[in-house]
């Protein structure tokens, strides 16, 4: 078949009986009923009908591609924020292109410059580059999680103050009377920073001496959750603290693991509650791996989408913050 | 700046004082030197540089982008193999479109169709329909893991059928005398359905009979498990087996749990097996759910990205299987 004559969309319509509408929703991916679905699709293979993406691409200058920059999809948090902004392009008609730029800033770079190049539509970024410096003005962007120079490029995260603050006092509520923090801090500014803000401002409202552990991204985190298990140590080996807010679930789930080694009973001696809510396995059902500020992750990943596709975006928020809750996960008394 | 006056590669090209290859590289994503990098970017910014992708498409007929076809994200395996498929394809200058499809037979198709419109140059594939029907012959495609009717595309897997036999004779080589088999049967076959295979053959070459819990997808799991548990129990209460294979980790471990509620002692009275080789949080450095009989994640998802882009397809293997291993993960006794 040459292109001459090659069918239209049309053509497919015609075939398959359905409005042209139909068609383009089919070949965009955008659900339709499963009968029109499926007659479309055999009108396609009956005709060998097939799109001319470029030169539609010439047209409409439209990719309906978006970029999601992210660490990696490793990291269980990560992976499910890829998962969930994935449906929710899908069900705008658009598609994922997935860079994983953990440790790699030119990557990061050559990803943000695809949006320049009219590669892709628009761009989610979790990156710890400051994007900023390479992104036009008028191109689709949302950040989520970070701090960046460029004030222009709207911004997504979990009330990272109040999460803060809701598990100091949850640690509280459930009977402890000395709850310290483990800190990580990534080298990178982000929202999570106010998570300290959160657990400062938590002490301070209930007469709290503030004693936390204050870590950069680096290798030696168990040596250093042992230092500071050291140091709260009475001489009878009773510890001097009886709760721990843990900066991820990750890092809770290590001092958790810490403390039971050394013979200490969680929930009983002390209390643990992570950030993140991280499931094992990744499943809705399945267990966290310690209780939890957890953040809506399906949320926030479709809070980003909706932001990036606002037809008017001088109204979008610079800042969006969605609200986290605590969750029970077995390093904390049950309540009531 | 009138299109008309638009700067091309090579105006690029000579104001950073380096190659065309090096821009284009640079472009393309491909990475070269830091210094030649940056030289190529400034030039870029200076000249206000932009690729026409859609003229450029119009005459290679090249997109660069590779879709990888998967159920989910939020499973740890599915997201790693995303993870390191990602980066085998940008290492080749190539990018991936990202398909979760899980339960969603119409996106899986739609996706599949995006090769035949020119939208993707290859596809990666972890899915549930049968896509022999749905993809030309032409169409650079890898299946990892499925079995389909449409043998022409090549699949990649791990070797089940040895993972399975590796289960049993390290259960058997740690003391056991007594091994059965957590199975799990998607309804959609695969190569994991070799791990039974392996396992029966094992059990043949010992002189052992086969005593297997058969699962379909089921959100029964749980009561499928107890049952079987109970089957097994002697009057005292004392278990008739005292080594577990179990289809996954997941498995695995949903059975481990199971066992130490009911006051067994894993790996003292039963030694439990998976298969996958999941970490805790997804990091190398982190310790197993189980003892697990390990995928190659990283290797499977290179082999199908050098296999997608072999430049003699008529000579690329059908079926390739990588080999698995055995690793310690606190539900099996130590060696030695």
């Amino acid at each position: 078949m040459t292109k001459k004559n090659a069918p239209t969309m049309k053509d497919v319509a015609r075939e398959a009986g359905v409005a042209l509408g139909t068609v383009s929703k089919v070949i965009n991916g955008i659900p339709v009923s499963e009968e029109y679905r499926s007659r479309v699709l055999d009108a396609i293979r009956t005709l060998h009908y097939e799109v001319n993406t470029y030169a539609r691409g010439l047209k409409t200058q439209k990719t309906n591609l978006i970029a999601l920059i992210i660490p990696n999809t490793i990291n269980p948090f990560f992976a499910s924020f890829a998962d969930y902004i994935e449906g929710a392009l899908y069900q705008r008609g658009l598609k994922l292109l997935l860079c994983c730029a953990d440790g790699i800033p030119e990557k990061e770079i050559a990803y943000l410059n695809l949006a320049t190049q009219n590669k892709v539509d628009g761009i989610v970024a979790l990156t710890y580059s400051d994007v900023g410096k390479y992104i036009a003005k008028d191109i689709p962007m949302v950040v989520f999680d970070r701090f960046f120079d460029n004030h222009i490029i709207p911004r997504v995260a979990s009330d990272n103050f109040a999460g803060g603050c809701m598990a100091v006092e949850k640690l509280l509520e459930l009977g402890c009377t000395h709850p310290v923090y483990i800190r990580f801090h990534s080298v990178f500014p982000g929202e999570s920073d106010k998570r300290m803000d959160g657990y400062l401002h938590a002490c301070k409202k209930h007469g709290l001496e503030p004693d936390y552990l204050n870590m950069e991204d680096c290798p030696e985190m168990l040596d250093y959750m042992r230092d500071f298990l050291e140091r709260h140590k009475r001489a009878d080996g009773s510890l001097t603290f009886d709760g721990v807010f843990a900066h991820t679930d990750y890092h809770g789930y290590h001092f958790l693991r810490l403390l039971r080694g050394q013979g200490y009973r969680v929930p009983e001696d002390v209390q643990i509650i992570g950030f993140d809510g991280i499931r094992q396995f990744g499943g809705e059902q399945e267990d966290l791996f310690v209780s939890s500020i957890c953040q809506p992750v399906k949320q926030l990943a479709e809070k980003c989408v909706e932001i990036l596709v606002a037809p008017d975006r001088s109204m979008v928020p610079s800042l969006t913050l969605l609200p986290v809750s605590y969750q029970y996960g077995g390093t904390t008394k049950r309540e009531g």
